[in-house]
């Protein structure tokens, strides 16, 4: 079972620009494939650049969903997963270890963004849902995928700790490669 | 049982700078750091760029072996891998799926390298020796390491096909980086 995991590399905000890791993992761990975007910091790309890399994947066909580390890129760069799912036909589950705090996000969004109702509506329509991982639980919104095969998923990719094995890694590369050496999440 | 793995990205001649991409691996498959650094393409600072990745790495203390895939980086920047062992303490072990052919890179290295003695020396300096992988064999040279040891630490890396885990995800991200996707290698 294959899934394209992705996360964005730390970025400086003056470089405007975000580079974004796609792993594309055997569960639980068998690494298969790399590839690299990038997206607008604070932008309103993070689609593009993540169905760009579907696309580009020649493990397309196979994939049976696109995880993503957080709610957005780059920032606040929104990820749509319901648009996502359906301009690539592969379901999207998105993953954060906090529940995202929607009040907060959506003080600073009407603060610093003229379309700030957009982004807000994209962050705010999926249901947040508790996943348990016999540690810490993580969140999951979804799209084009049933709660019980997201889980199922979710623990097929993990090995140690609550994040699957392909966010790890795609997230050790990232920061691996935007900061000298990276530093694992447990 | 932590090992540093080596790949250079693929690059273009033209850029004169090849990407080096370094992983942390627990022997077999967990990865724990992803590092990068560059060196120059045909150059002769293929082992600064080494060893300041071991010294970067907060592994450092617990690294069993530095793995390299092949005998040079970036072309012709060829790792002098007694000296890497000496300034860094931590034995290294070169893997290569194909032996090197020594007199078609000395004919190479002379028409183009003023120093070319120098290189060929480096090249031919360690002997070559065979590992049976049960795959195809895979060839070796060694500092600070006996045979035996580089064994085991090569066959505990394997998981599918005859090259060791850290070598072939340092390879996929290096390659995937450089391209867009990368391919691996069975």
């Amino acid at each position: 079972m294959r899934v394209l995991a992705v996360d964005d590399a730390p970025f400086r905000f003056d470089s405007g620009r975000a580079m974004v890791v796609g792993v594309v993992m055997r569960l639980p761990n068998y690494l298969e494939g790399v590839l690299r975007s990038e997206c607008a910091v604070d932008g309103d790309d993070a689609n593009r650049a993540l169905e760009g890399m579907v696309q580009r994947s020649r493990f397309k066909r196979q994939l049976k969903a696109v995880m993503i580390d957080g709610v957005a890129l780059g920032g606040f760069n929104v990820v749509d997963i319901d648009s996502l799912h359906q301009a690539t036909g592969v379901p999207v589950i998105t993953v954060t270890r906090d529940p995202p705090d929607l009040a907060r996000m959506g003080s600073a969004l009407r603060k610093h963004f003229p379309d700030w109702e957009r982004r807000l509506e994209v962050l705010s329509r999926k249901e947040l849902l508790e996943v348990d991982t016999g540690h810490k639980p993580i969140y999951v919104s979804l799209a084009g995928v049933g709660y019980p095969e997201a889980v199922e998923m979710i623990k097929k990719g993990m090995v140690r700790g609550a994040v699957p094995e392909p966010l790890r890694v795609a997230h050790i590369i990232a920061s691996g490669l935007a900061k000298g050496e990276s530093r694992g999440r447990a």
